[in-house]
């Protein structure tokens, strides 16, 4: 087949009837399938099952050093939950803190703490007129919520596979001391699913920046969701607190993670992870807002896990079922998509999503086409500030969550709104 | 014995000689016990040992609708916690939200987002200038702190038995558009164990405020932390919805509980409940905050409790456990000091504290005097805005965490500290 640039325009109204009988199949197998938001499927969560009650008397509730957790006390997490996440994601005890259930709410309590009371580098953004965030896009749609939000103005700046573009966020921060933080994803990077190369969090880590005090929100929330076990299947991201430590901009850095996709979402444990600094003027903010964070919480992920080792084990057999899913999603694109060749898409080797660059103009065309046949797709746009994709081309496309036969189901009709899409806009 | 008003000198310096004998002792026992904070003791944590492991497969994280909770979702929490909790405070479910395990962290929020974005009365309070809340004296000392550490000046308004002093409480509100709030721990409360009389939330309810924007701050963590079976002895506070309800004036109240004490401290699940109009402004707020909340801790309060019924029954057991230390505390205060007669304190039907109020400007003293001999109690002036009690009088007795046997001893050797502390200042 060719092409659809280099059909004639018989050929692509034959390509026409083809798609849209393909479409009234679709339509008519009656589907309810939500690709849209990054969750887990249940056969993950099942894997779990055993950590639902492994806390079962008051003695599993004591910490090594007899702390009660069923009582108030440790704001900052127990030493036995700080190893584990300091074990595993290669930061000092002292720099972390282990929160509550959601590392969304961290960013969002970090960005609004900074609104209220700056941060150990200035003034509370209120007090300093305008604020402006980098945004690399496509990204994370709930970082940019939090931003509208509370109503600091975004900036577009592209994403490439190694990052954001840097001499776009070079050149933004040089400048303009009204630009405070940006958003990263930096690690299976939502949507793309691209990882920072070293030579980029080198540039975050070192540039200059016109704010004194500019943030990186460094969302890790795929830190260990690698696809593959082959070593050249798995993305390295540096460890950007000890670049920044080279660069002496360790306060620079508020860093984020969680569990949610490791063990439950919504009902896992995060963690944030700072400078000495930046510890130093947030805790006894965190202390005004809290007694103390689920530490029964803290302890079921410490029992049920035990070591770092164990939730990297853990994360294969995770891998075991996302896998196929990635290549049913993969597969059916590569068959259906790459003759027509009006779309490209990424092939992460890790994370939570695929990103589809469809023909400019058509992908608001074909999520419509999709939903109307009962397939729900992320919205489009929702990967790009106040919700617009200047091209109206990026779909993020979440394979986890439905079964493997209702995936199949719904990429297989997908792939025909796509193409129907592109063909009414190049039939006009 | 005489009062120790109408001690001679001679009689207060035998006395004097005693005492100082006494403490002698009471330090000589090497104690290391703490009275300070309201936290139940392990005692009152064991009974909900079959909690912990009530979840045990996946069958057991679904609601009754079929939405697993062990997955992102249902931001207000679900629906079976919501009639649960709806039951228990007699609040309609639409009103209510079911959160996370802080209802402190809850009012921290609702204050910093009424900075941030206002409320739906008025511009956001960061726009406003200067910001007041009114504090009921003696009070809880994190109330105060989320005032303090938000830069929100406060005003002690007196206690009574009846709840705030309301001939100041209206003068202040009626005149002063910068007063923005008040804090009210209305049922056994916090420290005194007073309850809100219905003169007293019906005034609440009608007075008028010069601030659109006035809100009262409904912690009603005691809601049903009786200590006594008998009807007479057991408190009543009125459904301060129901009566904003009659005055029209539902958007005032933001209402707050939580299961800490009822569950476990730290680990248990928080509710907020406001008006229609103001869950309509503050809910996309939360979903720009975060995803949800922890629902598998909702479900095992759902799964444990199953009914309102059930969580009174509980209180019953937990009350049985807390009552002897009341107990302790008030039979140890009535036979040391009820005949020097410098001192008063509460005798409250529920709630978590006993207040006492020694001789004026000496509780700091005594309180330094107790933690020398290894007894910890609240800090003087933490029941008071920036922690300055202006009487050096109030400190709050917590009795429930220790044993009944360290209560004992440390409630012997404290009226010593507060006999001293009395005579060293009538002694000069």
């Amino acid at each position: 087949m060719n092409k659809y640039e280099n059909m004639s325009r018989a050929e692509l109204e034959a390509e026409y009837a083809r798609m849209t009988a393909a479409y009234a199949d679709f339509k008519a197998r009656g589907l309810k399938l939500d690709l849209s938001r990054g969750k887990p499927g249940a056969a993950q969560l099942d894997l779990m099952t055993d950590m639902l009650d492994c806390l079962r008397d008051p003695a599993d509730c004591r910490t090594a050093a007899g702390v009660d957790c069923r009582n108030y006390g440790l704001l900052d997490g127990t030493p036995e939950a700080k190893k584990l996440f300091s074990d595993l994601l290669h930061i000092p005890v002292k720099n972390l803190f282990v929160a509550g259930n959601s590392s969304l709410n961290l960013m969002y309590d970090t960005v609004a703490r900074a609104m209220l009371y700056g941060t150990c580098d200035g003034e509370p953004w209120v007090r300093q007129g305008k604020i402006r965030f980098l945004c690399p896009v496509p990204g994370y749609d709930r970082h940019f919520r939090i931003c509208e939000s509370l109503g600091i103005e975004m900036i577009n700046v592209d994403m490439t596979p190694d990052g954001p573009d840097m001499d776009a966020v070079e050149r933004l921060v040089a400048d303009d001391p009204t630009i405070k933080g940006i958003w990263c994803c930096p690690k299976y990077s939502n949507p793309d699913g691209y990882t920072y190369s070293d030579a980029t969090v080198e540039r975050l880590a070192g540039m200059k920046t016109a704010a004194k005090d500019f943030r990186i929100f460094w969302d890790n929330a795929y830190a260990i969701h690698d696809l593959y076990d082959e070593e050249d299947q798995r993305d390295h991201l540096a460890n950007i607190f000890e670049v920044c430590g080279r660069a002496g901009t360790e306060d620079r850095v508020f860093y984020f993670a969680s569990t949610s996709k490791i063990s439950f979402p919504g009902a896992g444990v995060a963690v944030f992870a700072m400078s000495d600094r930046n510890m130093a003027q947030v805790l006894p903010i965190i202390g005004a807002q809290t007694i103390s964070f689920d530490k029964l919480n803290q302890m079921r992920h410490v029992k049920y896990f035990g070591t770092a080792d164990n939730i990297l084990a853990h994360m294969k057999k995770l891998a075991a079922v996302i896998r196929p899913k990635f290549s049913i999603v993969l597969d059916t694109l590569d068959r259906d998509l790459s003759a027509p060749g009006f779309a490209r898409w990424t092939r992460p080797n890790g994370g939570y999503f695929i990103s589809m660059y469809t023909m400019p103009g058509t992908a608001k065309r074909a999520y419509a086409l999709a939903k109307e046949a009962g397939v729900t797709l992320t919205t489009v746009g929702a990967t790009y500030p106040y919700g617009k994709d200047p091209a109206d081309s990026n779909i993020r496309i979440a394979p986890t969550y439905p079964s493997e036969a209702d995936l199949t189901a719904a990429m297989d009709g997908f792939t025909v709104c796509l193409r129907l899409a592109a063909l009414e806009k190049l039939l006009g």
